[in-house]
This record gives structure tokens, sequence and C-alpha cells, in this order.
């Protein structure tokens, strides 16, 4: 039976950009894509962030969240596991990314004991340094990054990376993000004993 | 004639919580009283970051920034140096710290060239290691940290270091603050040259 | 069947000081202990990396390494799993630690897809900022850290954590060491599929 | 006078890597000759690592140091600012580098309050990974690196960086490393306050 070869694995995926162009949004797009292509049993969600207010723990009022927050933690609470497109801004990350990040991880830290892989897109090394940022993160809130493979795509190199609407068109691009998928899903897999 | 000994400091003063009862709002205001205490040339100002939209650079509109970001730009524009009183969330910087920090270094970049030192409170080791991802933020932004004194305050620990207020009242903390105005101060006239 | 339930899951541990009268040192003789007690299946096996020559590529002949580096692959590629006592050295990992985790890693890489933990003793933070260098270092390597918990000793705050001979003594850290190995043994076992 | 607009500034450079063919021993070559043609009152000395024996407290017998130890110590404390050529093993420094940053950092430290820059050669990034970790070690030895520019080298992309005796030959780096020597001259000066 196919389903107990491939169990459903949910995957949550977040941008942490949230200007309307973002390559970063353009990665979770081929993402999906690529999800449904592979038709194995990993169904990719994109999470929108930017309705988020900025974190401040005054918001929480009788130990409940703003709607918007709510909404999201029942988002990150009901994946199996999590594909970060994370920007580098100023070598670390961005701020609306963190601070969906620790509105999750308020009690009760909905993000713990997942799986979780991490791509970026931009210049120089392709938002690398945020990545290393992002896994110390991580630790505190209980995230198993895949170490293998790493995805960093320096959008500027030749030759053209996404077309004029932000899509990924490179397939050498899409080649690796499939790779990140299939290795994401395996431990995601494996984490559950499964 | 002491003004040549002591030319005017202007510091900028951060703090990356965003709620009322912040112990770092505490710290803030402490380094304040003692500025005034020294009354040797520095002048430290608090600029809150909480009016700040989140990052989002569809909002530059024909090369403007909103108002509330123009107006944070141009305080730290005329600063000669900063404190920054970072909180550690998930191991890392704040979201609204990033936010102000990325906020001012669009272009031009505000921040550069300029000397800085960071002060932390919190708990387990006071929110420390916030402070070596902020230094790897000031690598691109161009700014020049102060290496000693470090100063991060576990705040649970006795005896007690906040009052009922918020306010900083253990005298070893207050004295270990001004070791890092005075090496700040002193760093900031040593990069200028005076 | 008691094997059914527990199967033997073998960890090696390293001590990232060479100094003889090392806490860390003291740590692994602890962890050893508490193994034995414990008499669940895991075994742990210290491994001494002094006799590590610096590396140097140059010293690997016709694809063969010097014998004591050879020996010392043999005994990382044996394990299920790891457990480092890094000492924090002037903010980072020790070099004879460093040196080691570089053999170790020479084609064929003997420390890929295990299981890993972390202990630290030292002044300050106990040698924490080690673990944070430490984990960047073994995504390359793919390591699976644990993320919980955290292990790290300040041996100059009351009471007294070791004896005279470097002997851990204080009841509470080999409460805090027996969870970190019953946290690797589990995750090890889990990574395993067991 | 020249001699006042251009006081002598001493750089020990060092080279993380003591395998004879290193990448970055050639980047250190190139600065050198750099720096002879530029014939600006910087004058670069190579010092070599790799006598050094593996740092061991025990080998300090009645506040000295071994011999070896003494002369690298010597040679850092005479120095008025470093350049270190890092490459990256396993996402952050190398054994023999933390090894001599240890030994120069024991009472006395020998780094302590002086400019420093780092290059780096090597695959992917270039090294850079290293770079971040050496620059929080230098927060407690006391190092004040340059922010910019910044100097990582991926040796494997067109056109050829180095000859077939490791000689650094591609014009648009050495112009990189040029602009890293101003800088860090640049720095030191500012800093002595000159």
């Amino acid at each position: 039976m196919e389903a107990i070869a491939s169990p459903l694995v949910k995957v949550v995926a977040i941008s942490g950009s949230i200007r309307k162009a973002s390559f970063n949004h353009g990665l979770v797009r081929s993402v999906i894509d690529i999800s449904k292509e592979l038709n194995n049993g990993v169904k990719v969600e994109y999470v929108d962030i930017s309705p988020l207010p900025m974190l401040n723990t005054d918001l929480e009022v009788n130990g409940t969240y703003p709607a918007a927050v709510e909404a999201f933690r029942n988002k990150i609470a009901e994946a199996d596991c999590y594909l970060f497109a994370s920007p580098e801004y100023n070598y670390s990350v961005t701020a609306p990314l963190k601070n969906a990040i620790d509105w999750a991880s308020r009690p009760p830290n909905v993000w713990a004991d997942k799986a979780a892989a991490i791509v970026s897109a931009g210049g120089g090394w392709g938002g690398g340094r945020s990545q290393y940022h992002l896994r110390q993160i991580g630790i505190y809130i209980d995230l198993h990054f895949i170490n293998k493979p790493e995805f960093y795509l320096n959008v500027f190199e030749a030759p053209a990376k996404f077309d004029a609407d932000g899509n990924l068109i490179d397939a050498e691009s899409k080649e690796s993000l499939k790779k990140v998928l299939l290795s994401l899903h395996a431990y995601a897999l494996r984490l559950k004993g499964k």
C-alpha cells in the first residue's frame, strides 16, 4: 500500500522577506511546484508571516495571543517539518523571520522537536550567513536541521536565476532545491520513526 | 579649557525589547543616570524603536522612507556612537532590534564607522548569546564594538537587580555599566582622533 | 529480551583539553561512571586525542594517514555517537579538539550521520561559547547534535564542583550529565530507527 | 618629512595552514610583495606557526613557555597589527591557527588592543566562514578587526588565481589584497592616534 510506504509529511514553508518581489518567495513557490511533481507524500504549504504584529509580550492577554499570532501558531503546530526561505540582511536573519520564529516559540513552543531545512537567495553568498544564525536559534526552539545539502543561491551570477516575475527558472537550482526537499522529507520521516 | 579635554560625545541608546517593563529599558535608564553623574562630556539619549514599521523595502518610495523611519535614521546619523541594550530571544537578537538596525542600514547606511557597545539583561547568560550575533551584524553595517568590558546580567540571581518598576538597583551592576560607558566614550574619541 | 529493548550504543567521548588535570577530563570520567550505573546498553569509551600530530595534509602519503591518526579514525568510525567535552579557549573550541575533528573528517569523513552531544566545564559561562562553534563545525562533518539538555558548568561557583583530583563531586551536575547521556542515547537510537 | 606622515607600521602575517603548498601562504607572500611596492611605511613580516607545540598549559613551567612559544610571543608582542590568512576547515578556523592564537593569549596576552585583518582562500566561500569564528575569538583577545574590505577568494573559479608554485597571479585579487592592507594600515594608525 502506498500510504504505508509514504505517509503524508506536511511541510510549512516560510519566507523571511515580506516584500512582494522577494527572490525567497520565488524559492518557496518553486519548492511547492517541485513537491507536486514529486507526488511522493510530501505536501508543502506556504504560510505568510506578514500579518504578524511585532513581538511584544504585552500583547499576550490572559494567556492568549493576538488573532494573527494564534492562526500562525496553529499552522506551525500542525506541520511535520519546516522549510525556511531565509534572506540575509546585514549578515543575519531578517526581522520578520525572527519575529515569526519568536511568536511561535512562546509557550507552548510549537516548533519543538521537528525537522527543518533552510534555503536562501541573495547577493554574495546567496544569503548563507543567515543560515548559521538561524541554526543557532533552532537549538533553543528545538529544531532538527538537515545538514546536507545546504542551499544558497547567488541571484546575480549568470545564468539568470529568476524571471521578471520572480519565479525560479534555473534548472540546476531547481534540481538542488529538489534535493533539499527530499532530504527534509527523509529526515522528518526518520525522526518520526517511519 | 574643559571643552578641549572632553569634547561632547553623543550616544544613542536603543533597547531591543518593546515591552514596557523590559529589564533592558532599565539598563538604558541606568546608563542615562550614570552619564549625568559622570558629567564628563558624554550625553546619552534613549531612542524608541517601537514606532518603526516592519522592514519592507516596498515601503521605500522614490528614495524616501516612512516618516517614523526617517526620524529614526536622523537620530542614528547624528550620534557619535551607540549603546545597544540587547535582550536574547531564542539565542539571538530580538526582531524589533534587528528591524531598527536594518532600517538604518538602508542607503545611505547611517551607522557607518561609529563606535558601539552592547549590554544585556535576561535569564541564563543574561542575554549574552545575542551579543555575538549583533557583533556579526556590526561587521556589515561597519560598527566598531568595544571589546571590553562585556556586560550581561542574569536578572534572576540574588541579590535583586531591579526594583518593581524595572529600575536597576544593584550597585555592582551599576559600576559595571559605568565601565562600559567609559570604555565606549574613550573608544569613540579614539576613533575620532581626539 | 532486553537486547531488543536496549541495543548496545557505543559512545566515544573526547576531551578537548590535553592537560592532565583538565576539568573536562573529569566530566568524561563522570559520564563513564554514570553509564556503568545506568547499565542500559550505553557504553562510553574515552579516546585520547593527545597523540595526534598537528593537522597537515602533507602527512597523508598515498592515501594513508599517520599511525596515530589511523587509530583515532578507527575509533571514531566504530562509534554510534559522540560526547565532546569541550572547553572554551578564547571564545571558541580548543586547538587539540579542532585538530582531532579535522583529522577524522579527512576522506572518508568518519563522523558522518552520527548523533552527538557537548558538555563543557570552565569559568564564566562554563565553556558554553565553544559549543556554538562546535555545532557549526558539526554541520559540515554531518553530526546531529541533541538540542537539549545543554550542559556547561561554571567550576568556580559554589558549591565545589570537583575534588582535588579533578573528579566531579557535585550531585546536581552529575544528575545533569546523566540527562545529557540519556538524551544522546535516545537520539542515537532514534536516528538509527531503533 | 615623510616619516611624520607615514610612521612605520609593523604587520605580522600568519598563515593558518601548515602544509607547504597552501594557497593561504600564497596570499601572505602576495601581501608582502604588495607592501614592498607600496613603500608607504608598512612592513609585513611572515611568522611561521608550524614550530609551535600543541597547546597544553602543563608545558608552562615556572611562568615560562617552551622556546618556540616564547619566540612566537615576542614576534606578536612587537607587531603593531596582524594579518591572518585563515583557511576554513570544517566551517571554522584551523587547529594550527587556533593553537598559535591561544599560545599568544596566555598571560600576558600579547595580542591586546591591536588592529587586525583577515584574508582567506579556499573552495566555496573562499574560507569565509572561518573569518566569523576568528572575529569572535578576537573579542576575548582584544583585537580590533577592520570591517571592510573583507577578502575571501574561491580558488577554483576561473580565471586561475594561483600558479603551479602557489603564487597569487590574479590581478583583481591582488588589487583587493592591496585594499585590505591599506585599510589595515590606516586602522592601525587611527587606533594609535597617528
